[in-house]
């Protein structure tokens, strides 16, 4: 994002907060900040916009340490994930705070492959509550889409549901299959699981404690996700029970087309 | 395997029985036969081994075509990827049959993708039943052998468990998933769907009539592995509605490093 805010123009300067004093030379190396610091005084002293970006779990607390240091009129957004609870604990300590969910990334971390234009017609969702004044959600969304990105505005709850269906469903599918296929005695599974339990697993090699978290943070969405998926196998069973032909081709069917009338919808 | 079987040496002739006239000019052009026939008893005439490569709910009904013209002697076997089903329609017209079910392939149908190493290193399942001889099994063990195949030997319902949980359930669990996200009501889920969604969901643009005879054909097996799945959900269920945070880090730890443990094998 550093990279993308000096390249974009939209940031006159932009520092970065940092934990380890190694990464002040990393960030610099990069070229993803004009200044990097260990104080978080130093950080936002001065700063129109300041963007939250650690573990969901986290971001109540690093907005409590910096209140005290920021400018009156500084707008507040984060990076997370998950919506609803980030915006439960960082809102009431910042009233110009709107959360943001930028779906970009990759599997690689570390300010050294920082990309200027990993947001490039990126979607982020940008989830004002029913507190949050115009002017604030306005400069938020602004600012995502002077880095290139296509927002979108939904409730923070409306966000923790859709991902809960997109992103975090799939996510505990994978696991839960590992589970039920590989979890059990030994019949000989290991050696028969082939290139598609491959890629229908890829997603369980995501960090544990990373998921704990997401999963602690969106559990009632999650659930709900998970029940309407039960209930998806739930009739797929009965149609298995029954020998029902003309229900199970159905299945199938409607699970081709809508996978193929999403891939042809751009993705 | 026309040409497998060619390269190998392991068979002094190779006919194909074909269902329309121009598959005998494809067969002679990728070189996979030594004779092509649309004729029955001409493709069976003084067969050692005859194959059944036909989908699986059509074995049986072939093989009643095959029966009048065989060789005494003659040694039967399928390819089918369910055997319980398979070996029940085929044993009791042919005694010296005894199933298998190669594990290799792609996504590529037709004799001009033909590849004479595809079942080189491949696992080949064999599945006598309790009325096999002996000679028969070794046989069609050995055949498979010569084309490079690794064979393992079990039951057909102990394949068609297993099968059930390494491939049936990946594919029944990517269409439910499909399902689950795209059939609902509209609320932006498409365009939050991302690589992850993708990728789990591969598998659920293989084609609906085929998955529906497989289903067809092994009902009971792809149910139970479909049940331990939603214990599998529930037991996370279980842990989101008490936001238990170690049980929900063992259920991604667990499901992480049994997935580790099976690409480590060999995979």
């Amino acid at each position: 994002m550093g990279l993308a805010a000096k390249a974009s123009g939209v940031a006159g300067r932009v520092c970065g907060l940092v934990r380890r004093e190694e990464s002040i030379g990393e960030c610099f190396s990069a070229g993803v900040v004009d200044d990097a610091t260990l104080d978080p005084a130093e950080a936002v002293a001065g700063a129109g916009l300041v963007i939250l970006c650690t573990p969901v779990g986290g971001m109540g607390e690093l907005a409590g340490q910096l209140k005290p240091h920021l400018e009156p009129g500084a707008i507040l957004t984060d990076v997370g994930s998950v919506k609803a609870d980030v915006v439960a604990a960082v809102e009431p300590q910042w009233p110009r705070f709107v959360g943001s969910h930028p779906l970009a990334g990759s599997e690689k971390t570390g300010v050294a492959h920082a990309r200027a234009d990993l947001l490039q017609g990126a979607l982020c969702a940008v989830t004002p509550s029913a507190q949050s004044d115009a002017a604030t959600v306005d400069a938020v969304d602004a600012f995502w889409q002077a880095l290139g990105s296509r927002t979108v505005r939904m409730s923070p709850q409306a966000h923790d549901s859709v991902v809960a269906r997109t992103s975090h469903l799939p996510h505990v599918l994978a696991t839960a299959l590992v589970r039920a296929v590989l979890g059990g005695a030994e019949n000989g599974e290991a050696e028969f699981c082939a290139t598609g339990f491959r890629d229908t697993t890829r997603l369980a090699a995501g960090s544990a404690p990373l998921w704990r978290d997401i999963a602690l943070a969106n559990p009632e969405a999650i659930a709900a996700a998970v029940a309407d998926l039960q209930g998806e196998l739930d009739r797929l069973r009965g149609a298995l029970d029954a020998k029902d032909a003309a229900a199970l081709e159905k299945f199938f069917e409607d699970g081709q087309s809508l996978r193929g009338e999403w891939l042809r919808g751009g993705k």
